[in-house]
């Protein structure tokens, strides 16, 4: 006799030994064989925070339905059992599945629950950035193409990662590490404009705002439309993230063609030397201090997402997180103040 | 016949060729032969921001004087004709010198002008500083190991260079560049904070002030008393300004018994680590976000100072300065935005 | 029927196939499911040089056991067969297991065969260190000041390994590394003060063999008293312990308050430089010779270690070592000279 | 009943459940056993261009001719199916096997079916080496000096790899590399001569032809006879090639007696110093011109090898080879142009 | 009596105490002082080979003319006598100096004695450099764009150097040294194209000749157009050529319109990482085999310069030149093979 | 009237004004001209620790002898007044100058007062080395290896400096440097052959001493007989002291015929690599113990000596030292213990 309708639940909420329904994505699908030579299939669904494996044996119910009509990169219904295995890690011992139903989206399916995502919406996001870009740069001309950028790549600026595996490695990201370093730039702009008042050339406070939202604007055509996983574009690995960024400045300042040309230029060279040193991947120093603050606008908000992210995920006993392996230390959490 | 008794000028302001009563402090003396055997003497007077050489001939009214009285780091009031030579630098032909009298003080000598010094009042930056220690630490005992910190080494503070040639080298620099990064730090917690509200464990914005106030503080103790060119201390360069100001925090809490210990220790983590990498100097990594942002906080303070300086005492041709020997780049200054 | 009671071995003297008693320390237990979904844990047991594991199937006699009673960190006596699998590594199958009884002490249990240690007797090394001290150190506020650290410290430098994984990693390894070093100094303090009778200031002796004794005493503080894998405390990562020496020594020579105050601080100055350059974590340069008598010393002696461990483990064909993972390189063994 | 005869196919060629004879090598022969302590062996049988595994179970037919009589090192003839599991890789059931008779040779056994081999004949590219070194080295002594080492080296010339995994890893690949860089360095003597026909010294052909033939000389002494995994010898280790092959240059030189000792020096020099830079490897610089063509014309060829093996052996999807782990790159392959 | 009208010699060929005419280009003229306070001039003449001062004294004949008159800049011709001072270097004594006239011109006067220049005429290696433009390139679309670069930029590719002071450091250095890459390029192309005659994708030949032609044309906006010593202009500094050639290429592609776009990706491509590592400036890794093969082109010629121009140049006693400042070696001279 | 014959003095113990006979060596002459064109030599005088120029003009008494008959590398007793001149440094003015005569030997010319000098005897030193070779080294044939080199080359031992600027730069300064070394291993050797007594394969004492004896034997070769600034030989430069000292080896071992190959093979390796990183100029990485005490036996003594020498000559004011150029720090003398 089946059990009772189980209630849905979340993929990555399932605990060790729970039956549910739950939406899931198939990641990947690879033919196997036993020792004795049976075929099998090993599956694995996942949604943005946990991937699960089926084992499909050729004796077993699915082996047809898997072999002929299941796709990676589909999204079915499941119910079934989870168990978590010291060697074979999460598995899923299934009772139904079936594709996703265009019924399913009005009874609980998430595309967002299958991809990792920023903690703040896109779309206020990008309203945040856009209204900043508005009232903060003073030039026509400059705010004009930074709007122009800005609205030409809304989409891949709110669905796209600032970085696949760095930093803000999430949907999102890219626009959420903008709408930081802009931030961070203009407390400092101000900051530094009255403590160097008589500064030759002056801080241009317009150019520290338009770079520090287009410093990683190459990054949209850096990366392909892969919702899941966005993987380089040829341009992409060929030219690299500050090669195209400039390009669309150039050619988006020489299509609109009331852009002070000297501004141009230098958010260029702000944009390419961001990264300022060369074992950094920056082809130039930054000779200009503009390019200097967004440096450390920039590297600072991303090294700090690293930290945050570490901290928050880490599940290591006692007072250090595990090593972060991009970060390559173990944090200090056990403190109480 | 003698001139007529002429305008009171500062060294660094004469013009070649321009006949001036002036103020000079003795810098050097040395020894010389000529020739043909004759021995001589090569003084160099100066101020904050020229050195002019005297020679002094055996045969000329000087020598003796010279020879037995005057001392190096003795101020004189010197009359005479400021002249500029392509092979000998600066040169001074005097008609008359003597020591300076209590009475010149009143009389325009000022010793400020033979020290380079910060463009803002050091008592003011103090008060200042004193000032955000009382008001933006929240806790009682950290607030009183900073303030007794600032108090005792008051004088110091208001004396040194940050560094004796990299950034902020002039007096008062430390306390320049202290208040800076203080403020730069108070900016970005606070913008952090409110970024990550649920980091855990969460942002502390009373470590990060007491750590700006106090990241450099071992320099007290690294460099000796000499006003015009401090030179490091025994324990100074054995050990350098990171253990040196770690002690200071250790000996005074210590002393004063009643601060939160893990505050301490933190607070002594993020001195240490605030030079964040190995190969810049730091003996350990940051373990804590609070140190990441000092380290950014204090970095940008540093490297914008030298970039400020090098673009406003370039007399570079042309739209870039001459290369910056610290920085290591010709910066860029053709610009008219 | 069972076999007859089978002789006590050593774990790690069990050859494929013995069936045996042995004692051994539980090191780990994890649960994990069948593909069926049937749950069972993987149990690894354990003494000094071997680990090998035990399948506790939920259909078997030791489920409900291993469950609810086995506790990591404890020790047990087991009878059972030993056997390596390619696939698996070394495995058990058991045929009885309870938890160790104080009576086992007299019956060969011996807490040293858990634990990896130094071929030397702690105690006797000890002994001589501290004979060291007294004999070689002729200043005596020195010599009070490295006694009264050594005393208070006994235990853990008898207990600790130099690292944990690079060199002398093993318990007992802190003393006779520490022992080897000073012996080092006392050879080569002799013969350079010999060398260079004239220098001046003259080699010191005292403040060598001082240095060379509490070289790396922050490992007491820098480690915790876990006796089978010390791990590094809150202070052992936030400070390190170069650092943490030097406090050691700061804080032992105020309390005794009769210590030459720059004896100390050649001291101190030599401790934290000790590892040489930057680039192998020292955080300043030595700058007197002792220091760099002690840094061949320590760097030779760690070094010889790992060399004698490679050599001594190894169990290559042919005339070289699998490559050392910490030497990166592959030793020749195979001479007959 | 058996199946009928199948036919003899190449062990790599066989499909995913493919029943065939086939000729491989014993490569490995492992002894486990199952978690229920039954004995086993793994075997791993391969070809130049796949390994896969038979698991010999002590209830099946194999397990006492494979654990009394089966070598490592040995061909077999198999008959059985080939199947790939992903979990353990392809893996072979056997209806049939035994050892390889003289007969097989005849009847489609190939040794070099079983080695990775130079797209060229070994036997030609030897060949065409001799014969550049007879018509493009005008000097007699020297000429004499290469012929001699080619011929005294000929069957490792013939058989060794360049380099066991970085650039041209197959038998035949050192002389396939030698050819290739002696080519391009004649057309670069060539080139060069014309273009500086005044250098003082002038270029030395002969110099360059014998340096290139010769420049990898040392591998016939470096890497032992093992024809399948060339292994380090002990020399090999203790003094690396460069080392090596001036030693042979040096021998043989003083053994023939009549090369010009100032040629032999210079092409002692350009081989130890071919590797140009320290950090490559080189212990010395390149002080004659003639060694800095010989070091772009090796490195080159190394390096396009290692573009050519990643581009033709790549299988990942995409426009991009998946990352070659020497080259540190994913290589771009989709383009038609 | 004045000296009876002497020959006319070049700057460069005078010897000690020889008295002349010659022409010179005054290169420096600045103001000193003698410690007595009188004013002088030192001015530097210079052809292209050597410098010498004259002191201009003030009571002497030209300090009126040298005060108002000769500019920085001017060509003169001279009549004097040569020495030479260990202290003070080249020194003339004149009797009689005036401008350039422009009879100067027929009466031997030549401006590119000068200037250093590369040994080969500029029109004629620009003309080959076109023909091989225009007989190398198979493809239409690039063969025109390859032209139309060559011939808007035809002036600058003549006039400059390759770099300022690393290779080719002389007018027409830049063509020198791109014509000779693109040679390079040639030979090693036919070659490898029929070494790897299967490669997928094959090699392409048009776009190595393509790349090798245009990968230095950034250099024709990064300096300008100071036909003495070429100048970084601001591009040029902001920049780069890498980015600036690139800059071209697209810019001239887009222009003409018919060219094939994946075969002006592949151009930019090579073109921006020829430098191959990014610690020698590359901004990216080469990807395809042609920038593999244009890199060694590149770096092989411009080294092998360094080399030529040392060895030519070189003037120590000994079998070695001196220390190269820019290669760092000594190289070897003294041989007779 | 001529003053009264002066005493003999050396000439680095003149004092400023100082008038005294002196003999000394012609270093350098070099011909110059004054701004008005009179030609004139500067000739400088040395000894052992000073050299002082004499400004020989045209219309004084030396001119004549200076130009035709003074050498440079020629010895002469001088008469006449020292001084010191802070733009001109030592300078001399004479009374009277002659070459060296035979008799002056008699009567205090010592040539060893010209060059630098070990501050022990060389003669007691080779004795002493020798001494070692034949009581410490226990293997006949290795011994026979090693005093035949040292016999053979016994000359340039005792005379050569380890090395030209970094330590033991002196006269001697090998044979120090090379006797010290072998100290230490013996030292080293036995204190761990003690503690590794059971290291498989053993601590190896013959080679161990064999090898510091030989350690730097290629300096022999790589300097020539320039006795007071010995320059690289050809193969000096070609090869570097590492192949020449293992080919005196090869060579000599092969002559010998009697020598263990197997020693010879390990000698020869622990000679090449007892720089042990790469970094440091080492081919190859130590993979013998041996190899590991040989490296920091040397290169302690190294620093040591360098360490020392920075002490003892060292004049700066202050408790550091003046920076010294090769260990790139200032060392800390002011102590008083």
């Amino acid at each position: 006799m089946a059990r009772a309708k189980p209630e849905l639940v979340r993929l990555h909420e399932l605990t060790h030994g729970q039956f549910a329904d739950f939406f899931a994505l198939l990641g990947e699908k690879t033919r196997g064989a036993t020792r004795e030579g049976k075929p099998y299939f090993t599956c694995r669904f996942r949604d943005a925070k946990r991937t699960a494996a089926l084992m499909v044996w050729n004796d077993g119910p699915w082996y047809e339905l898997c072999e002929r009509v299941w796709q990676v990169g589909q999204f079915f219904k499941l119910r079934g059992t989870y168990g978590e295995s010291e060697r074979f890690g999460p598995q899923l011992e299934i009772q139904n599945i079936r594709p996703l139903l265009e019924a399913d989206k009005a009874d609980g399916f998430d595309l967002s629950q299958f991809i990792e995502c920023s903690r703040f919406n896109s779309g206020e996001m990008f309203a945040a950035l856009l209204d900043l870009s508005e009232k903060q740069i003073a030039d026509g001309g400059l705010r004009k193409l930074v709007r122009t950028l800005l609205e030409r790549y809304a989409e891949p600026l709110q669905r796209l990662p600032a970085t696949l595996n760095k930093f803000h490695p999430f949907a999102g990201g890219l626009l959420e590490h903008t709408l930081s370093v802009t931030r961070n730039c203009l407390l400092l702009a101000d900051k530094y404009q009255a403590e160097y008042p008589n500064l030759k050339p002056p801080l241009n406070r317009d150019l520290l705002v338009a770079g520090a939202i287009l410093h990683d604007i190459g990054r949209v055509v850096e990366f392909n439309q892969d919702l899941l996983t966005p993987q380089p574009t040829i341009p992409g690995r060929l030219f690299g993230h500050l090669f195209l960024g400039r390009d669309l400045i150039r050619d988006t300042a020489r299509e609109l063609g009331d852009v002070n040309p000297e501004l141009v230029q230098l958010l260029e060279h702000i944009l390419i030397a961001h990264l300022n040193l060369p074992e950094w991947g920056s082809p130039r120093l930054p000779l200009v201090p503009e390019c200097l603050i967004l440096h450390h606008a920039d590297d600072l908000d991303a090294k700090l997402e690293m930290y945050a992210r570490c901290l928050t995920r880490d599940q290591a006993a006692g007072p250090f997180t595990d090593r972060d392996p991009v970060l390559g230390r173990h944090l200090f959490k056990g403190r109480s103040v």
